[in-house]
Protein backbone atom coordinates (compact mmCIF):
# COMPACT_ATOMS: atom_id res chain seq x y z
CA UNK A 1 0.00 0.00 0.00
CA UNK A 2 1.71 3.39 -0.90
CA UNK A 3 0.06 6.51 1.14
CA UNK A 4 0.62 9.55 -1.00
CA UNK A 5 1.14 11.59 2.12
CA UNK A 6 2.47 15.29 3.98
CA UNK A 7 3.96 15.07 7.40
CA UNK A 8 1.92 18.19 8.09
CA UNK A 9 -1.64 17.21 7.37
CA UNK A 10 -3.67 15.96 9.86
CA UNK A 11 -5.72 13.96 7.28
CA UNK A 12 -2.88 12.35 6.27
CA UNK A 13 -1.67 11.16 10.13
CA UNK A 14 -4.71 9.38 10.60
CA UNK A 15 -4.21 7.35 7.97
CA UNK A 16 -0.30 6.69 9.05
CA UNK A 17 -1.60 6.73 12.95
CA UNK A 18 -4.14 4.02 12.23
CA UNK A 19 -1.67 1.83 10.18
CA UNK A 20 0.56 1.97 13.28
CA UNK A 21 -1.56 0.78 15.62
CA UNK A 22 -2.81 -1.79 13.35
CA UNK A 23 1.15 -2.58 12.41
CA UNK A 24 0.38 -2.44 8.80
CA UNK A 25 3.01 -0.99 7.13
CA UNK A 26 2.71 1.84 4.52
CA UNK A 27 4.88 2.58 1.43
CA UNK A 28 5.12 6.43 2.17
CA UNK A 29 4.93 8.64 -1.19
CA UNK A 30 6.43 11.94 0.63
CA UNK A 31 4.43 14.75 -1.77
CA UNK A 32 5.90 18.25 -2.34
CA UNK A 33 2.62 20.48 -1.24
CA UNK A 34 4.28 23.57 -0.91
CA UNK A 35 5.64 23.31 -4.94
CA UNK A 36 1.71 22.04 -5.57
CA UNK A 37 2.50 18.64 -6.66
CA UNK A 38 -0.93 17.15 -5.13
CA UNK A 39 -2.25 20.25 -7.79
CA UNK A 40 -0.78 18.64 -11.11
CA UNK A 41 -1.78 15.85 -13.58
CA UNK A 42 -0.08 12.54 -12.28
CA UNK A 43 -2.13 13.40 -8.61
CA UNK A 44 -4.99 14.85 -9.65
CA UNK A 45 -5.12 11.97 -12.03
CA UNK A 46 -5.22 9.82 -8.86
CA UNK A 47 -7.60 12.55 -7.18
CA UNK A 48 -9.35 14.78 -8.99
CA UNK A 49 -10.35 16.32 -5.61
CA UNK A 50 -6.66 17.61 -5.40
CA UNK A 51 -5.87 17.01 -2.16
CA UNK A 52 -3.80 14.75 0.30
CA UNK A 53 -3.90 11.67 1.51
CA UNK A 54 -4.28 9.32 -1.45
CA UNK A 55 -3.94 5.42 -0.57
CA UNK A 56 -3.01 3.41 -3.39
CA UNK A 57 -3.59 -0.38 -2.94
CA UNK A 58 -3.69 -2.03 -6.20
CA UNK A 59 -6.39 -1.48 -8.43
CA UNK A 60 -7.83 0.86 -5.32
CA UNK A 61 -7.27 4.31 -5.15
CA UNK A 62 -8.96 6.12 -2.38
CA UNK A 63 -8.83 9.47 -1.98
CA UNK A 64 -10.68 10.34 1.86
CA UNK A 65 -8.87 10.02 4.86
CA UNK A 66 -12.12 8.32 6.50
CA UNK A 67 -12.64 6.18 3.33
CA UNK A 68 -9.11 4.63 4.60
CA UNK A 69 -9.72 4.41 7.84
CA UNK A 70 -12.67 2.09 7.05
CA UNK A 71 -11.18 -0.02 4.33
CA UNK A 72 -7.89 -0.37 6.59
CA UNK A 73 -10.06 -1.91 9.18
CA UNK A 74 -12.42 -4.23 7.26
CA UNK A 75 -8.94 -5.09 5.00
CA UNK A 76 -7.30 -6.29 8.58
CA UNK A 77 -10.41 -7.02 9.82
CA UNK A 78 -9.46 -4.72 12.69
CA UNK A 79 -13.21 -5.75 14.53
CA UNK A 80 -11.82 -3.52 17.96
CA UNK A 81 -11.72 -0.86 15.60
CA UNK A 82 -14.42 -1.41 13.48
CA UNK A 83 -16.80 -4.20 15.24
CA UNK A 84 -19.17 -5.74 13.11
CA UNK A 85 -22.62 -4.88 14.40
CA UNK A 86 -24.86 -2.15 12.78
CA UNK A 87 -25.68 -0.02 16.05
CA UNK A 88 -21.53 0.05 16.41
CA UNK A 89 -21.08 1.27 13.06
CA UNK A 90 -23.99 3.39 13.33
CA UNK A 91 -22.14 5.19 16.16
CA UNK A 92 -18.79 5.20 14.67
CA UNK A 93 -19.75 6.70 11.53
CA UNK A 94 -21.43 9.35 12.86
CA UNK A 95 -18.00 10.91 14.34
CA UNK A 96 -16.60 10.04 10.70
CA UNK A 97 -19.40 12.68 9.86
CA UNK A 98 -18.22 15.13 12.28
CA UNK A 99 -14.30 14.85 11.11
CA UNK A 100 -15.18 15.46 7.69
CA UNK A 101 -17.47 18.50 8.63
CA UNK A 102 -17.23 20.59 11.96
CA UNK A 103 -13.63 19.21 12.68
CA UNK A 104 -12.74 19.92 9.08
CA UNK A 105 -14.47 23.51 8.97
CA UNK A 106 -13.40 24.23 11.49
CA UNK A 107 -10.00 23.49 13.81
CA UNK A 108 -8.49 22.35 10.62
CA UNK A 109 -10.01 25.51 8.31
CA UNK A 110 -8.25 27.38 11.59
CA UNK A 111 -4.80 26.19 11.35
CA UNK A 112 -4.58 26.04 7.53
CA UNK A 113 -5.38 30.34 8.05
CA UNK A 114 -2.24 30.15 10.43
CA UNK A 115 -0.19 27.79 9.20
CA UNK A 116 -0.11 27.73 5.42
CA UNK A 117 -1.79 30.79 4.23
CA UNK A 118 -5.02 29.80 3.32
CA UNK A 119 -6.93 32.65 2.56
CA UNK A 120 -10.12 31.24 4.30
CA UNK A 121 -12.41 32.73 6.94
CA UNK A 122 -10.45 32.70 9.57
CA UNK A 123 -13.16 34.43 12.53
CA UNK A 124 -15.66 31.59 10.86
CA UNK A 125 -13.66 28.94 11.20
CA UNK A 126 -12.91 29.97 14.89
CA UNK A 127 -16.48 30.15 15.73
CA UNK A 128 -16.96 27.11 14.31
CA UNK A 129 -14.13 25.50 16.24
CA UNK A 130 -15.76 26.59 19.74
CA UNK A 131 -18.69 25.12 18.64
CA UNK A 132 -17.83 22.01 17.72
CA UNK A 133 -15.18 21.91 20.46
CA UNK A 134 -17.91 22.61 23.18
CA UNK A 135 -19.70 19.80 22.05
CA UNK A 136 -17.06 17.44 21.95
CA UNK A 137 -15.76 18.35 25.50
CA UNK A 138 -19.00 17.90 26.65
CA UNK A 139 -19.33 14.70 25.43
CA UNK A 140 -15.73 13.49 27.04
CA UNK A 141 -16.67 14.55 30.17
CA UNK A 142 -19.13 11.49 30.32
CA UNK A 143 -17.43 8.99 27.92
CA UNK A 144 -13.49 8.38 27.62
CA UNK A 145 -13.66 7.54 24.51
CA UNK A 146 -15.85 8.65 21.53
CA UNK A 147 -17.99 5.81 20.75
CA UNK A 148 -18.48 2.16 22.52
CA UNK A 149 -16.63 2.86 25.30
CA UNK A 150 -13.25 1.97 24.03
CA UNK A 151 -10.89 3.12 21.49
CA UNK A 152 -11.97 3.26 17.50
CA UNK A 153 -11.40 4.57 14.00
CA UNK A 154 -14.34 7.67 15.42
CA UNK A 155 -11.13 8.36 17.79
CA UNK A 156 -8.53 8.21 15.27
CA UNK A 157 -10.56 10.70 12.71
CA UNK A 158 -11.29 13.34 15.01
CA UNK A 159 -7.89 12.90 16.93
CA UNK A 160 -5.50 15.09 14.81
CA UNK A 161 -7.22 18.37 14.08
CA UNK A 162 -8.01 18.82 17.63
CA UNK A 163 -4.74 17.90 18.64
CA UNK A 164 -3.43 20.49 16.34
CA UNK A 165 -5.55 23.65 17.18
CA UNK A 166 -3.30 25.36 19.06
CA UNK A 167 -1.78 25.76 15.67
CA UNK A 168 -4.60 27.42 14.45
CA UNK A 169 -4.93 29.90 17.35
CA UNK A 170 -7.32 27.68 19.96
CA UNK A 171 -6.67 27.12 23.37
CA UNK A 172 -7.58 23.56 24.79
CA UNK A 173 -6.97 24.34 28.14
CA UNK A 174 -10.56 25.46 27.76
CA UNK A 175 -11.49 21.92 27.12
CA UNK A 176 -10.07 19.98 29.71
CA UNK A 177 -12.37 16.98 29.07
CA UNK A 178 -10.13 17.10 25.10
CA UNK A 179 -6.86 17.76 26.39
CA UNK A 180 -7.50 14.15 29.20
CA UNK A 181 -8.56 12.61 25.56
CA UNK A 182 -5.81 13.40 23.59
CA UNK A 183 -3.43 12.09 27.25
CA UNK A 184 -5.51 9.27 26.56
CA UNK A 185 -5.23 8.90 22.93
CA UNK A 186 -1.46 9.11 23.17
CA UNK A 187 -1.21 5.83 26.06
CA UNK A 188 -2.41 3.23 23.38
CA UNK A 189 0.08 0.89 22.17
CA UNK A 190 1.35 1.99 18.98
CA UNK A 191 0.54 5.44 19.01
CA UNK A 192 2.80 7.67 16.91
CA UNK A 193 2.76 11.47 16.97
CA UNK A 194 2.96 13.89 13.78
CA UNK A 195 4.59 17.60 14.16
CA UNK A 196 2.70 19.85 16.72
CA UNK A 197 0.80 16.91 18.20
CA UNK A 198 2.83 16.46 21.32
CA UNK A 199 3.67 20.63 22.03
CA UNK A 200 -0.25 20.59 23.49
CA UNK A 201 -1.44 20.33 26.67
CA UNK A 202 -1.46 17.17 28.87
CA UNK A 203 -4.12 15.80 31.45
CA UNK A 204 -1.90 17.00 34.63
CA UNK B 1 -37.16 2.97 14.46
CA UNK B 2 -38.60 6.41 14.81
CA UNK B 3 -37.21 9.39 12.72
CA UNK B 4 -37.62 12.36 14.05
CA UNK B 5 -37.90 14.50 10.81
CA UNK B 6 -38.48 17.74 9.21
CA UNK B 7 -40.12 16.94 5.51
CA UNK B 8 -38.04 19.96 3.70
CA UNK B 9 -34.89 18.65 5.09
CA UNK B 10 -32.72 17.03 2.52
CA UNK B 11 -30.84 15.26 5.31
CA UNK B 12 -33.92 13.47 6.69
CA UNK B 13 -35.21 12.68 3.53
CA UNK B 14 -32.05 10.76 2.61
CA UNK B 15 -32.49 8.44 5.71
CA UNK B 16 -36.97 8.20 4.27
CA UNK B 17 -35.54 7.48 0.81
CA UNK B 18 -33.20 4.78 1.78
CA UNK B 19 -35.69 3.16 3.90
CA UNK B 20 -38.21 3.30 1.10
CA UNK B 21 -36.12 1.59 -1.02
CA UNK B 22 -35.00 -1.11 1.66
CA UNK B 23 -38.82 -1.23 2.15
CA UNK B 24 -38.34 -0.82 5.96
CA UNK B 25 -41.06 1.00 7.74
CA UNK B 26 -40.36 3.87 9.94
CA UNK B 27 -42.28 5.93 12.48
CA UNK B 28 -41.72 9.55 11.43
CA UNK B 29 -41.84 12.31 13.90
CA UNK B 30 -42.58 15.63 12.55
CA UNK B 31 -40.89 18.50 14.29
CA UNK B 32 -41.38 21.82 14.59
CA UNK B 33 -38.19 23.05 13.11
CA UNK B 34 -39.73 27.08 12.81
CA UNK B 35 -40.86 26.95 16.04
CA UNK B 36 -36.67 25.63 17.29
CA UNK B 37 -38.41 22.18 18.69
CA UNK B 38 -34.90 20.59 17.31
CA UNK B 39 -33.23 22.96 19.59
CA UNK B 40 -35.29 22.70 22.59
CA UNK B 41 -34.86 20.45 26.02
CA UNK B 42 -35.83 17.19 24.85
CA UNK B 43 -34.64 17.16 21.45
CA UNK B 44 -31.01 18.25 22.41
CA UNK B 45 -31.12 15.74 25.57
CA UNK B 46 -31.46 13.03 22.16
CA UNK B 47 -28.96 15.16 19.70
CA UNK B 48 -26.91 17.73 21.29
CA UNK B 49 -25.74 18.93 17.53
CA UNK B 50 -29.62 20.17 17.68
CA UNK B 51 -30.02 18.56 14.62
CA UNK B 52 -32.51 16.58 12.87
CA UNK B 53 -32.72 14.15 11.75
CA UNK B 54 -32.84 11.99 14.81
CA UNK B 55 -33.30 8.17 14.21
CA UNK B 56 -34.47 5.85 17.41
CA UNK B 57 -34.57 2.24 17.11
CA UNK B 58 -34.76 0.78 20.79
CA UNK B 59 -31.97 1.88 22.49
CA UNK B 60 -29.71 3.39 19.48
CA UNK B 61 -29.76 7.05 18.97
CA UNK B 62 -28.16 8.22 16.23
CA UNK B 63 -27.83 11.87 15.21
CA UNK B 64 -26.03 12.19 11.35
CA UNK B 65 -27.65 10.98 8.07
CA UNK B 66 -24.54 8.90 6.81
CA UNK B 67 -24.94 7.19 10.23
CA UNK B 68 -28.21 6.31 9.80
CA UNK B 69 -27.34 4.84 5.73
CA UNK B 70 -24.99 2.92 7.11
CA UNK B 71 -27.09 1.93 10.38
CA UNK B 72 -29.96 0.80 8.44
CA UNK B 73 -27.75 -1.24 5.00
CA UNK B 74 -25.94 -3.05 8.04
CA UNK B 75 -29.12 -3.52 10.15
CA UNK B 76 -31.45 -4.64 7.00
CA UNK B 77 -28.43 -6.77 5.06
CA UNK B 78 -28.36 -4.59 2.26
CA UNK B 79 -25.38 -5.63 0.90
CA UNK B 80 -26.38 -4.45 -2.70
CA UNK B 81 -26.30 -0.89 -1.31
CA UNK B 82 -23.42 -1.44 0.80
CA UNK B 83 -21.08 -4.15 0.06
CA UNK B 84 -19.20 -6.29 2.40
CA UNK B 85 -16.06 -6.42 0.91
CA UNK B 86 -13.44 -3.48 2.18
CA UNK B 87 -12.82 -2.01 -1.29
CA UNK B 88 -16.24 -1.15 -2.25
CA UNK B 89 -16.64 0.41 1.68
CA UNK B 90 -13.48 2.79 0.94
CA UNK B 91 -15.40 3.67 -2.10
CA UNK B 92 -18.60 4.44 -0.80
CA UNK B 93 -16.97 5.63 2.53
CA UNK B 94 -15.77 8.75 0.44
CA UNK B 95 -18.80 9.73 -1.09
CA UNK B 96 -20.20 9.46 2.26
CA UNK B 97 -17.54 12.31 3.40
CA UNK B 98 -17.93 14.29 0.45
CA UNK B 99 -21.89 14.58 0.99
CA UNK B 100 -21.08 15.77 5.00
CA UNK B 101 -18.59 18.05 4.04
CA UNK B 102 -18.76 19.44 0.34
CA UNK B 103 -22.19 18.82 -0.63
CA UNK B 104 -23.11 20.20 3.12
CA UNK B 105 -21.59 23.16 3.01
CA UNK B 106 -21.80 23.80 -0.92
CA UNK B 107 -25.65 23.22 -2.18
CA UNK B 108 -27.31 22.69 1.27
CA UNK B 109 -25.69 25.98 2.56
CA UNK B 110 -26.99 28.33 -0.21
CA UNK B 111 -30.23 26.22 0.11
CA UNK B 112 -29.90 27.18 3.82
CA UNK B 113 -29.78 30.67 3.15
CA UNK B 114 -32.41 31.00 0.17
CA UNK B 115 -35.12 28.82 1.61
CA UNK B 116 -34.67 28.94 5.37
CA UNK B 117 -33.00 32.49 5.91
CA UNK B 118 -29.57 31.28 7.70
CA UNK B 119 -27.37 33.76 8.05
CA UNK B 120 -24.62 32.07 6.29
CA UNK B 121 -22.10 33.36 3.07
CA UNK B 122 -23.82 32.91 0.42
CA UNK B 123 -21.00 33.75 -2.30
CA UNK B 124 -18.78 31.38 -0.21
CA UNK B 125 -21.35 28.69 -0.67
CA UNK B 126 -21.82 29.35 -4.51
CA UNK B 127 -18.56 28.74 -4.76
CA UNK B 128 -17.86 25.72 -3.06
CA UNK B 129 -21.25 24.32 -4.87
CA UNK B 130 -19.33 25.30 -8.16
CA UNK B 131 -16.42 23.34 -7.47
CA UNK B 132 -17.88 20.03 -6.18
CA UNK B 133 -20.71 20.33 -8.51
CA UNK B 134 -17.66 20.35 -11.23
CA UNK B 135 -16.33 17.33 -9.84
CA UNK B 136 -19.17 15.38 -9.60
CA UNK B 137 -20.37 16.22 -13.27
CA UNK B 138 -16.57 14.98 -14.20
CA UNK B 139 -17.07 12.00 -12.70
CA UNK B 140 -20.41 11.26 -13.33
CA UNK B 141 -19.87 11.88 -17.18
CA UNK B 142 -17.94 8.22 -17.01
CA UNK B 143 -19.82 6.24 -14.49
CA UNK B 144 -23.58 6.31 -13.77
CA UNK B 145 -23.41 5.99 -10.42
CA UNK B 146 -21.07 7.27 -7.69
CA UNK B 147 -19.32 4.38 -7.10
CA UNK B 148 -19.29 0.01 -7.85
CA UNK B 149 -20.89 0.89 -11.18
CA UNK B 150 -24.31 0.17 -9.67
CA UNK B 151 -26.29 2.56 -6.83
CA UNK B 152 -25.68 2.26 -3.45
CA UNK B 153 -25.58 4.87 -0.52
CA UNK B 154 -23.30 7.14 -1.85
CA UNK B 155 -25.84 7.69 -4.41
CA UNK B 156 -28.47 8.02 -1.54
CA UNK B 157 -26.22 10.10 -0.05
CA UNK B 158 -25.42 13.05 -1.84
CA UNK B 159 -28.46 13.04 -4.14
CA UNK B 160 -30.67 15.12 -1.95
CA UNK B 161 -28.93 18.21 -1.40
CA UNK B 162 -27.69 18.00 -4.87
CA UNK B 163 -30.97 17.42 -6.90
CA UNK B 164 -32.41 20.54 -4.14
CA UNK B 165 -29.55 22.59 -5.71
CA UNK B 166 -31.75 24.89 -7.56
CA UNK B 167 -33.63 26.00 -4.79
CA UNK B 168 -30.34 27.63 -3.47
CA UNK B 169 -30.11 29.41 -6.50
CA UNK B 170 -27.82 27.08 -8.59
CA UNK B 171 -28.72 26.43 -12.03
CA UNK B 172 -28.27 22.49 -12.66
CA UNK B 173 -28.01 22.64 -16.19
CA UNK B 174 -24.54 23.82 -16.25
CA UNK B 175 -24.14 20.07 -15.24
CA UNK B 176 -25.55 17.67 -18.04
CA UNK B 177 -24.10 14.49 -16.17
CA UNK B 178 -25.28 15.45 -12.81
CA UNK B 179 -28.93 16.13 -14.24
CA UNK B 180 -28.84 12.41 -16.01
CA UNK B 181 -27.96 10.81 -12.98
CA UNK B 182 -30.52 13.00 -11.11
CA UNK B 183 -33.23 11.13 -13.67
CA UNK B 184 -31.89 7.73 -13.29
CA UNK B 185 -31.62 7.62 -9.42
CA UNK B 186 -35.61 8.57 -10.31
CA UNK B 187 -36.34 5.29 -11.89
CA UNK B 188 -34.54 2.64 -8.50
CA UNK B 189 -37.86 1.14 -8.01
CA UNK B 190 -39.11 2.72 -4.43
CA UNK B 191 -38.18 5.91 -5.03
CA UNK B 192 -39.91 8.33 -3.00
CA UNK B 193 -39.64 11.97 -3.85
CA UNK B 194 -39.61 15.13 -1.37
CA UNK B 195 -40.33 18.62 -2.16
CA UNK B 196 -38.10 20.41 -4.25
CA UNK B 197 -36.49 17.44 -5.95
CA UNK B 198 -39.53 16.99 -8.78
CA UNK B 199 -39.07 20.09 -9.95
CA UNK B 200 -35.34 19.70 -11.45
CA UNK B 201 -34.23 19.50 -14.87
CA UNK B 202 -34.52 15.83 -16.41
CA UNK B 203 -32.61 14.50 -18.67
CA UNK B 204 -34.19 14.86 -21.99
Amino acid sequence: MQLYDLELSGNCYKVRLFSALLGVQLDLVPVDFLGGEHKGPALTKLNPWGQLPILIDGPLVLRDSHAMLVYLAEKHAATAWWPTDAAARGEITQWLSTSANEVQNGPCAARLVDKFGYKLDKPAALQRSAHILTLLDAHLQHHDWLALGHPTIADIAVFPYVALAGEGGIDLTAYPAIVQWIARIKTIPGYVSMPGTEALAHAD
